[in-house]
């Protein structure tokens, strides 16, 4: 072994061959539905081959197969045996004593975009779509989407990934084509109590002749979501065939997002960001844009709202919002006008589900709460300007007169009826909460604010949204003079024990103040 | 209400107040031992009371409470039951049929201070020890954990910051104190497969008279970690107690650290930083440094291997690490020397545990394989002038001595012994895997890298660390010039199938290189 070295050229290869190593079990099916796609192994067969707690695998029986998360059990399954829950035992067509194949999963591609992300580096439309899909898949788990939106989060993204993002969340779903033209849409930042434009909104825009197919959120730790005030009203969860009906007959639609397969991901992503409540701009825009481009939208106004207690505290960070929207969503195809408004306070008066519903029908009906009606009838007068259904300046004064004329409530109606409600509803047979408690004034003074997030919390407290009766009905606005005694708000529940939940939050929380110098101490 | 507005002096109080909302619920017990504290709770009923799929909530039975994380079903559990599995339901001593009382768990503190470090702002200690402390009590989920792990890799900590996670770290477990002096300890970065030093440098140090009560851990992705080679020799988990005891007899001991609870904060974070291999190093120095502040460590030797396939690549990473682990091993009291080695290629000749202990045995027997002889001798010696039982460029020879007239022999038995092991267990006694196939050179050249990430790949898909007897016997060493048919090296696998394993993935995997000009190609 002592002559000259030789240089011997072989290109290196990687292949993942942990893919190789796999092992038969028999099956033992455990009769319970999780929802997940969990397996039991036995520890210490799941030891010896390599498999820990909460890794994935995969299965396989005949040419069926499925991925799962591993648990391992001492009790449940003896070694040799997978416990298999109904669930995914049903996916493979097992039965008891089936000899089962499990496979290590190749390492998910997506997990090296991930760490190139948190490396502050920029990802391609390919590398981003394959953590979309892996995600969409199952292949990535809590731990690893957290790394995700916590990457995307710290570091940011160009826009060119934001607009890969939202092409991606676009093409993990289903898609509505009307096949009409043109189609709006409208989307509120949110954070704003009682802001419940769009269902006011959405009637006058489609008494105009104009498709609106809108879809939206429940709430997650607001009082009530404009899907779950619809609900008091119709029924919301239909899939994309149904809303495409729905809205070819009416026009418009109000239906939940959630209960279909539009861009699906972002669900998936919501219980990630909510602990933490991490929206990364990129992530939002492309969530929201994504969301907006599925439903076919050609025209679209986002309402920003700006203010203490808003989601955005100030104007200046609101206009690079804007723009942002604006831009990304050009360069997606669509036109957008973003309209910075007024946050600070809760809009209207009723505040939960039916308190809301009832404020949105009594606008409709020509009464109601003023700020309410003149920001929707704002907001639908855009809309109208932006599709060139109006001229500019025109659109409001258009909108106003639908509302009006009554054509606004006839359509709101007819959208009612479509979806399975009773079209014949008026504002004063809501399902309003029937445990009561006032909240009076205990000094003379002025309002100098109501705290949409405090108002929130009781409102919550109460029951609000799951008891659609439960929430806050505002007697008073920002400004107004108050006297000692006077009523500031009402909290409706439809239980004791949850009304006495929000009583006894308001020993600590301060959702009205009162006009005063001092704003807070720091030593 | 129209008179001047009065200013109303009331300072804002903010609590929390989900704490109020809580309901009853009757206990169902599940026999089920899951290891995790979790909780079935009614689809509906947890909705009606705002409770989620994987939010934690707090159980009550008389004065016993317990934070569970709450599962939900329609099937397991009907409405106004809750379903708790046999460990949290030992823990709160409930029986069937018990009222349980079901509380909203405050939002966990610390969740702001992981916001904070994810906005690139740097945290107080008591900030940092809240987020640890809230870690352990089970009060932060995956996704939020995951979330500080992501934010300390990407903004990274300050050396206070990670002098503060030490202290929290060594603050989360039990401490170790032998009331001796001095107290040593070695800690190598890892990456290098068969650099098995601690196994021969424990009883050198602990032959010489100085206490080296040694922690180790088990492999991760490698092929044995030092806890999994000593265990083919002895016991390696035993509490804090029993290695007092052991170390206090033999000055030496070679334990598993996840066995007891030392720094315990560590064992709850690799879960989450393993599936993205997130090292974040201020993560690295605290977890470090706090275990071996743990065991009452003055002087410590850190093992920095460098080179391709090694963790870490080049020497001016490695000079940085280094000067980091001086400085905050120094402010928390202990003397450090850094040591930066060759990390290129695997040391000794067997991979996997018994194939390493036949190293490590035979080196003490005064046979064995160089490299290995040679690195552990100057890492004991070393950490003999560090701490000052020898004279600087004395120690290395003192401690070759202690290795060549037996006395780390016997003291390597004598730990056994206590350790529950054979001492007359011989080097050539040790069970190595009977299936074995030889990997022979397709080609006449010179071997120009052996890769240790591949060789501890196929060293698994044997079977390593769980089968004892898995793993690789190397048969050449880098530069060696080799001829076509010559052994290169040698699977051991205790198996017919894992053998298989890993000789299928030898298709896929270039663990020896030949020398050649092409490193690889890019288009």
């Amino acid at each position: 072994m002592s002559e000259k070295p030789k240089y011997v050229e072989k290109e290196t290869k990687r292949v993942d061959v942990w893919r190789y190593k796999k092992y038969m079990c028999k099956a033992k099916i455990i009769d319970i539905k999780t929802g997940k796609r969990i397996v039991l192994l036995n520890s210490k067969d799941a030891t010896a081959h390599d498999i820990y707690l909460g890794y994935r695998t995969e299965l396989k029986l005949g040419k069926k197969n499925t991925i799962v998360i591993v648990d391992t059990s001492n009790e449940m399954v003896k070694p040799g045996e997978v416990g298999i829950y109904s669930d995914a035992a049903e996916e493979l067509g097992a039965k008891n004593g089936d000899t089962i194949e499990i496979l290590h999963m190749n390492r998910p591609e997506s997990i090296e975009y991930i760490k190139k992300k948190m490396d502050g580096k920029t990802l391609t439309p390919t590398e981003i779509s394959s953590i979309v899909n892996e995600i969409m898949d199952g292949r990535l788990n809590d731990v690893e989407t957290a790394a995700w939106v916590s990457g995307v989060y710290i570091n940011g993204m160009s826009d060119d990934e934001i607009i890969a993002l939202a092409d991606a969340t676009v093409k993990s779903g289903d898609k509505l084509d009307l096949g009409k033209h043109p189609v709006v849409d409208k989307h509120c930042a949110g954070g704003v109590s009682g802001n419940r434009t769009t269902m006011i909104v959405v009637p006058i825009i489609a008494a105009s002749g104009i498709y609106i197919p809108k879809t939206s959120s429940r709430a997650i730790t607001s009082a009530s979501g404009t899907a779950d005030t619809m609900e008091v009203l119709s029924d919301v969860t239909f899939s994309v065939d149904e809303l495409k009906d729905i809205a070819l007959k009416a026009r418009g639609a109000m239906v939940w997002g959630g209960g279909m397969k539009l861009a699906p991901v972002d669900d998936k992503l919501i219980r990630i960001r909510n602990p933490l409540s991490l929206d990364p701009e990129g992530m939002l825009l492309a969530s929201i844009l994504g969301k907006k481009k599925c439903v076919g939208a050609e025209y679209v106004i986002v309402d920003l709202p700006v203010g203490r207690g808003a989601k955005i505290n100030d104007e200046a960070r609101a206009k690079e919002l804007a723009k942002h929207f604006i831009k990304i969503g050009t360069e997606m195809g669509m036109k957008i006008e973003a309209l910075i408004t007024d946050g600070a306070e809760p809009i209207g008066n009723g505040i939960g589900p039916a308190l809301e519903c009832r404020d949105v029908l009594q606008v409709l009906e020509g009464t109601g709460p003023e700020d309410l009606k003149h920001k929707s009838c704002m907001m639908a007068g855009k809309l109208l300007e932006l599709c060139g259904k109006a001229s500019v300046g025109q659109g409001h004064g258009i909108a106003l007169k639908l509302l009006e004329n009554g054509k606004a409530l006839a359509k709101m109606k007819e959208i009612i009826e479509l979806q399975g409600g009773n079209p014949k509803v008026k504002s004063d047979s809501m399902p309003i909460g029937e445990y009561t408690y006032d909240v009076k004034s205990q000094v003379d003074g002025q309002i100098f604010h109501i705290d949409n997030k405090v108002i929130s919390k009781i409102a919550r407290l109460a029951g609000a949204p799951f008891d659609k009766g439960a929430g806050i009905y505002l007697h008073c606005l920002r400004g107004d003079s108050i006297r000692k005694g006077n009523n500031l708000f009402t909290i409706h529940a439809e239980s004791e024990p949850k009304l006495g939940f929000a009583i006894k939050a308001l020993e600590n929380l301060e959702p009205i103040e009162m006009r005063k110098m001092i704003l807070g101490t720091m030593r």
